[in-house]
């Protein structure tokens, strides 16, 4: 078991997704520990610091990347298991920020009302606990929530030379922003470039289905994951798979049209894995499937559809992935007590 | 605990949430049982009956009501707690209308392109062992599905004197076809007219999250539910609780809008219920929050926003109504065996 | 010529387009003469009144009618013909509505940041020039604007026994909020009920496209029109036709749908008038189609799609009703030298 | 008056607008005669060309330029006025492309019925009479359309170093795709880096408002224009200007999001030239203001919303930036009889 460790520091970030230098090279079935910085590139540091003040707007949402996949090329899958995802600090910072949040007016949604107000919430993280001090603004009330963490960001280069910021979310993956990201998920992703450029970032402790305000309880991380590469496997939209499920993902405005994305990748996916065609899997979508919604604030919105892999049978998507990075991860996880 | 029977018939049935005459009157405590026809007014008795062929447009999703319930008046909430759904017919019927799903051109998202084919579906319910028989119209594939009960249409009359084709959710309830709506359940309305006229149907025995096809497992049902009036307490849009979360509802288009509308209640009910402000509401709504959508088929699209009970302390929405009713719905299942 | 005049009192308005008893009957052929009251219902008489405070919901955009139209039977096309629009007081009225406005927070587009102040503006009318002052509330800029009439609210019973607030634009017209519904343009409607219920209201002196705030020169009207019944005609969306132009429209969320609805109906109204088949009929609507926003505030949005009659040659939409409704215009008006 | 020609090779084309070295330099003040190819690349030669066949993605809609704008940088306007739009071939082609238009499911509106057929429609230009001939693929029927000339796409390098396909209109321009970008406009983009990196291509001979198939009359054009930089002045999203009017553009999904940007800069437009504040200018707008949509079938949707320039008074947007750069056209015409 190879395992590479990759720490950067603010001047190693990325910003985009889209043609650039890999900053190291990993292989398939490699172990990799990265560091991730939180969305605010650290640089809110007290609850008085407000985001709109302390961080440039180029500095936000910085990414660990990105890796080159070696023999991953335009066409193949790229397999991300997320073997663990751990806080690096003990705090974790969620915000309103101006213009921002489903339920602000936005420069998407453009009003002539006025914004919300900016405000800064730093939550306590007990990671012997693995819970979250909320404690209000507004009043003396506090609450204890459970740890969840999981990336919102994590993604290749785009397709046809395009560079995108990383705080959008795509067919490529970006600022996707589910809670389905955790450890123990596998996460497939199109390649569009040699090498594919992993990058990824924006760790959040917890976050609720939507991201309603913008923010998670951003957080630093020290993620562990690994890869596998299928080749000619290059779906069109990422997919998730984990235990439980196979996720199709859309990300586009409006929201009805990322349900669709996602629920026509499903039935699709669920017609390569089921004796049936395209309409009876369209029928057991309908019946059995899931859809929480992901994030209703980004540049684009994404939307997961879930179907059960229990009445799946023997067939595996990607012939297997998941089974086989689970047990790279499980390897792992027994010759090394803590992440880091 | 007076307990009422009600089954109509097909000259009994209504077709529109608006001013009528109420069927019969119920008063808060009683324990009603009532008859509910499926979707298809059932008409559709063979796979080879084509619903657009056999089911005029007018007959499609009668509701059984409406009740008058005793006391309620404008302004008021009317709590309906769900003790029990029981699909009354060994079959449950799903369909591909055309125009109509997500995912086919439809008479509201109108294009030029053909749109799918019409097909039926006939599941075997086993109430046995509470399951569906999926047989694929396809191949010779078939699965055995749990049952989940629910309703798709409830609802009062709408304010203002307006009425509407029972197709439709809104903030009167309607036709929200959402999974929530199951036994121990309790939905809470808003009364807009004396007697609030409350009126149910289109059962499912189970429906996965968005409707995708725009058709449930279709099923007549055996139902119990009882009622509370809780005196100016109307909510702006329906809500739910059950035992692990309360609910708030959106519907409308695009679907951006109906989570906008759940997410905004949800805060607003959170701020109600916690001794914090809206801003901190509406942070923890932010990672607390799940939202899985309800349906994307329907003439308004519906969207369910989701808080964990477990962080509201001893705080109770609307006064403990959920719990009085689950316990009205415990004592009639104590003297009960069987719901009919 | 059967010249017929009704003026109708508070006691006589209408708030719904549904089911209700006609006020007067009329027969194809006939002028009718009509005074409508403005949308808050002649009750803001000064800049100081708040709509929302002297207006209640219920009184609001309030039409004449309903007219039963002897004999239009369900499946025919209701075609109206506005001879004349002429605003019957010397003021209008505009105003921002709190939660109202395609720029403010509103109820379906619910966001918790604060909406709009609400505001009023009177327009002094100067019905010999034909144009009204507009008098700023922030300076004491002033500005004359050319006077063009219309009707913001116009329609039938709804299908299928709805009954609709007014506020609604639908299949059955409604508050379609163009301002191509001005004098010398025939609007085609679908016919639900025996004897369709037309009726119309909510003059605009003027309005810009889409009605950004909500409200235009809302004025009182006495207005001129006629009607003729095409049998089996009935089109599935309102459309209009002018000396210049064949227009259908869509009205619904989101906007893009809409426009899809409009596109689609034009496309088929072209198909029926030239001959080309639809892909060529959409190819021309393509290149030819000019498509300006109606409303993006009403519960429903909509949209105008235009075609020129220029290159139609001899073909006639309805067989040429807009061109005999025009006649009988023309013989009104040069009967009549003052339409009141 | 310095007259810069540039005609460039499919070798020298640009896909993409981002960061790119400049083909050219200009300076404030040059006239500059460029040559742009059609949105095929030029590769569609006869109507039995389907351009999904001969045109690989990466070959469409090819720009000319970058230009380095002389003494442009971030925070300035490039004001781009259009002295002359002339086709240089005497075809222009238009086609359905599957996946493609308002009309038929696409990979952004993903449904599982068929998209249209793919078809392709030639049309000969006759420049002396300056109209077009429309043949029928379903018939004999040919209709003369008249030429007005534009360019669907116009763009500068996008802000924080993003790289969009040309394919994509948002803030820095690109592929808005309305026929309001003729000659006799000034646009005004903004610029986001030194140089601007102004780029142009995709004329249309004819456009549609909407451009609801997805394409226009395609052409290649001998454009000339001339440019001028306004320091610090950059509009958050393209504005043009001609002699009727000032118009604000907003491009994004959903449809009422595009409006609302639109709208909400234009509100914004009014407010700096007349002596109101922004609710007497939002008034202005709701009244005066016009609202041609432009593209309802590109990445975003774009909206346009006029204002007439006709209530300014002797308010000159931009300084009078129109009325110069019009005397720059005006003395180059005068000076040169044809544009090549």
């Amino acid at each position: 078991m190879n395992v590479i460790r990759y720490t950067p520091g603010p001047q190693d970030w990325a910003h985009h997704f889209g043609p650039a230098e890999p900053k190291i090279s990993i292989a398939p079935g490699d172990v990799v520990q990265v560091a991730t910085e939180d969305c605010f590139g650290g640089l809110v540091t007290s609850p008085s610091d407000l985001p709109s003040e302390v961080v440039p707007f180029e500095a936000l949402n910085p990414v660990s990347g990105p890796f080159h996949v070696e023999g991953a090329e335009p066409g193949d899958a790229l397999a991300v298991h997320f073997i663990d995802i751990v806080p690096s600090r003990n705090t974790a910072i969620s915000s309103l920020f101006p213009h921002f949040g489903s339920l602000s007016p936005t420069h998407e949604t453009a009003l002539l009302a006025e914004p919300l107000p900016e405000k800064v919430w730093f939550y306590d993280l007990d990671l012997d606990r693995w819970t979250a001090r909320f404690r209000a603004l507004s009043s003396d009330f506090t609450l204890e929530l459970p740890l969840d963490p999981m990336h919102g960001t994590i993604g290749v280069a785009p397709a046809a030379g395009e560079s995108r910021l990383v705080m959008v979310p795509s067919t490529y993956g970006g600022n996707l922003d589910t809670p389905e990201m955790r450890a123990g998920t596998t996460l497939y992703l199109p390649v569009n470039t040699d090498g594919a450029l992993l990058a990824l970032g924006d760790g959040h402790a917890r976050q609720g289905e939507g991201e309603v305000t913008g923010t998670g309880l951003e957080c630093a991380m020290h993620t562990v994951f690994t890869v596998e590469v299928i080749k000619g496997a290059a779906p069109a939209w990422p997919r998730l798979e984990n235990e439980h499920s196979i996720m199709s993902t859309g990300s586009i405005r409006p929201l009805e049209d990322a349900y669709r994305i996602s629920q026509k990748d499903l039935v699709e996916w669920v017609t390569d894995l089921l004796p049936v065609d395209r309409f009876d899997a369209y029928q057991l979508v309908s019946q059995l499937g899931t859809a929480p919604v992901a994030n209703v604030c980004d540049p684009n919105y994404t939307f997961v559809s879930r179907f059960p892999k229990s009445v799946l049978g023997t067939e595996q998507a990607y012939g297997g992935a998941h089974a086989r990075l689970a047990a790279v991860a499980e390897e792992y996880r027994s010759a090394n007590a803590r992440i880091w």
